[in-house]
């Protein structure tokens, strides 16, 4: 790899955190101030990873076992790594994703307890790499519901969760915040859109060199 | 688990060696002496599994990168291990596969020679089982390459190598033959169709209870 390095960030949160729109908002400021920025999105992200995406969440909810969806969406994010966000930062460019692995650290620990253990000996295996820097959008579950309700993202397996399960992915988010604490930053997302966007930006602007 | 327990054979060997024609033979003789079996295949095997089939067969030879195609044919192994072949276990039947974790050490590994010991983890952690018999058809790689492509299966990546390839498999079956000693029995397939089944209808049945 040569001496040229880009900068790796990742959005996560709750579902209608408002990570997919703030994610955007910040490669628009950063394009703005004349970065090169890939804006990309898990599961998915490249178009092998998409298609294994789409081969996920297709289908019922006991398609594919906690397992076989982990080993899934591994598969996909390798894709994604080596297709889109390896060479991007090779060329120097900054990637934000809205998702990374903490959401299958968080999603695949929830659905069974013991995973959690499988998961970060696989991504240790086929991933081995963590981003710079995540920005955890944290708020009210309520809230969060509403908003992805509101979108009518009950649809996706992913976000069809009900309240408690909103609450429990909340507190987990926050203890991966802290479990990562050398590259988690928490941010405040019950306040309006531009706020949050100011918060993230001051943030990003103040740690990018 | 109940006390039931079935048997599980998986074949082994290069393309054309006949494996798939003798695992059906095998089946329809045990079928014949009153066993209850179930005869399946890899990649694939479950619905789930097949679909992941599709997927990595599909398109360009470098659609995936080496370690995004063993995540996916683990991915399928899981899923048929899950659906297919541990409920046929535990309800007491016999189990006889076309391929099992044996073709991926031996392919991902001819892939890239470093990736074995990754397919040695991976299968520890998500698959963690292996046949109880294996039959390896061992053959030479000439005549397999033969038959092979006069059945036009130059189509599937799987089975697009060339002569040098089909050496390097044939020799990589061998060792592996070695390597796992206590399940495998190896059987020469240079005969005819009928001398090699009777073979290995010998074998299995002196070996089954």
């Amino acid at each position: 790899m040569s001496g040229k390095r880009g900068y790796f960030i990742s959005f996560e949160g709750i579902d209608g955190s408002g990570k997919s729109t703030q994610a955007r908002l910040l490669a628009e400021h950063l394009r703005g101030t004349g970065r090169d920025v890939v804006l990309t999105r898990e599961p998915g992200g490249s178009p092998g990873a998409e298609d294994i995406r789409a081969l996920v969440l297709e289908g019922a909810t006991d398609r594919w076992s906690p397992e076989t969806e982990l080993l899934l969406f591994t598969a996909a994010r390798r894709d994604h790594l080596e297709r889109t966000i390896e060479p991007a930062l090779a060329a120097g460019q900054v990637v934000i994703t809205d998702r990374f692995a903490d959401s299958t650290r968080l999603y695949q620990g929830l659905a069974r307890a013991d995973l959690r253990a499988v998961v970060d000996q696989l991504h240790e295996l086929m991933i081995g790499r963590e981003p710079d820097l995540t920005v955890l959008i944290d708020m009210d579950p309520g809230t969060g519901l509403a908003r992805a309700l509101g979108r009518g993202e009950g649809e996706e397996r992913f976000e069809s969760f009900g309240d408690a399960m909103q609450q429990k992915v909340r507190q987990g988010f926050l203890d991966l915040s802290r479990e990562f604490a050398e590259r988690f930053v928490t941010v405040d997302g019950n306040r309006e859109i531009d706020a949050v966007a100011a918060d993230i930006r001051d943030i990003v602007e103040s740690w990018l060199p």
